[in-house]
């Protein structure tokens, strides 16, 4: 019965699924960000998530930050799960620089999404789903 | 080996220490703001974590998340693992309301720290180590 929230739709791209998470781009040329969703209806805080889904969760995130990492050698990995205003259980995975535009702070808020121009999207995702894998 | 970050020690009070966290107050009285720094040396990403060690973290930051719920019932949990500024890895665990100062954002440099004056801060550390346990 899982369906991906429509805001989470409209601001992403999907790039790989993966056990338990849908793994999206967000639409913003500014910086690497990923966003896990786990594949569950009903949820909102990490802890809403059975044990054996937390533990695949944990492992989903640090597969997607070594993954950022092979593919952009960021100086920084940031995971949040914040869910304020969009209320479906969601993790950011977000490769920081030390040039990003928001850096250090998080970048929430800081300066408005750039979406990609279709070529640029084309390469991301390319680069994406050959560091994430398939499944 | 392992040391805190002079400033996680400098901006937190100490509240339990878990077996692999070390849970710290940020002394902030603007939200009920939980930190876990897991006791090991030279972690500065959450995929630095061994696998056995990611697991207890998980476990931990749904303990805390799920103490912060029991202890004062926010509206929402915020989890966080940014450290551009501090990188000693370190997990925000934050309880969040509609009517928090920096709703429906995330915290991070919204308003300034408000310190706890220090009946405030005995009476906050009484309630959150009876919801977090001894150890």
């Amino acid at each position: 019965m899982f369906q991906l929230h429509p805001q989470l739709a409209a601001d992403t791209v999907p790039v790989v699924t993966w056990r338990l998470c849908q793994v999206l781009l967000i639409n913003d040329a500014n910086y690497p960000w990923l966003v896990l969703v786990p594949a569950r209806d009903g949820l909102r805080d990490l802890d809403d998530l059975e044990p054996a889904d937390l533990q695949r969760a944990s492992e989903e995130i640090v597969r997607a930050s070594k993954a950022l990492k092979s593919a952009f050698s960021p100086d920084k990995i940031n995971v949040g799960a914040l869910g304020n205003m969009v209320p479906q259980l969601h993790i950011h995975v977000i490769a920081r620089f030390a040039d990003d535009p928001a850096w250090p702070q998080p970048i929430w808020g800081v300066v408005p999404a750039q979406p990609y121009a279709a070529d640029a999207l084309d390469a991301r995702l390319d680069v994406l789903r050959d560091a994430l894998g398939a499944s």
